[in-house]
């Protein structure tokens, strides 16, 4: 962490860094889960996630413009271990079936890490009275919260039965 | 990742053990966020969370035990960095009630990971036809459920506030 941290709004500035470099890192691995996917239906909602994802990192910029501020420069440490979990997931030897659960079980951790994020940058834009912010922010937790839910009908619907046939 | 995984049930097993060292990781960290609390109230629930978090791990235990499975062995390489990420705020420079507001976030997106976590596991004992594994994990699962919430009432309530003022 750069610097000191003396206001919330200096908070959330650190919060949208970490959420940009997320972000940036997700885009990165997104592909790679979709290609190991094996159910037609997890491999579309990883790549729709992605298109997501892309329009996510685009409102992140639009607040940082707004505040004036830049974005890059901070790594986010734990998306770097939720990743490396999940290529663990890809390069490991399993069953095709039993890596679509397991790779359920990796975007759901990614999907939590940030609604956990977006819930509190949020709030701090609200709490700052930065509502057009907000709003974004808003968006974003949003689809996050919707990705997770699709991720759990996906499992729920075919995939972890495939994985017990 | 140790060895193929060719069923749901091995899966599992491997999403306990990842749980397994996840808890024990966060049972040494959170002593630490506590202390660095200044909030009592935000105190007061960082180590209520602590007793529920022992009392998780040994339903973990308890689990593993059922199915003849050693629960020890694997890291956790998420919560490594999710606490990497705590402790980087523990050890930052920040004003004492911004810094609340930043221990909120971390605790959150702990929470989150383990919510996300505890899903899957759940799900897959359900799906295993396990409905007493099922129910410990449910009853953890509700535990990380509730401390969010109780996270968000208390950076809703007072810290927020008081990191702006």
């Amino acid at each position: 962490m750069a610097g000191r941290i003396d206001s919330l709004q200096e908070l959330l500035v650190q919060q949208l860094r970490d959420l940009f470099s997320a972000e940036t890192q997700l885009i990165k691995a997104l592909p790679k889960m979709a290609n190991a996917a094996h159910s037609e239906e997890l491999r579309e909602a990883i790549e729709q996630h992605l298109i997501e994802t892309e329009r996510q990192l685009d409102r992140l910029q639009q607040v940082c413009n707004t505040m004036g501020v830049k974005p890059r420069g901070h790594k986010c440490v734990a998306m770097a271990g939720l990743i490396r979990e999940a290529e663990e997931i890809l390069r490991g030897d399993m069953d095709p079936d039993v890596r679509d659960a397991a790779i359920i079980c990796a975007a759901q951790r990614v999907e939590h890490y940030e609604i956990a994020a977006y819930g509190c940058a949020r709030a701090f834009a609200e709490r700052l009275g930065m509502s057009d912010e907000a709003q974004l922010l808003a968006d974003n937790l949003a689809e996050e919260g919707a990705a997770d839910k699709k991720f759990t009908e996906i499992a729920m619907s075919g995939v972890n039965s495939a994985a017990i046939s």
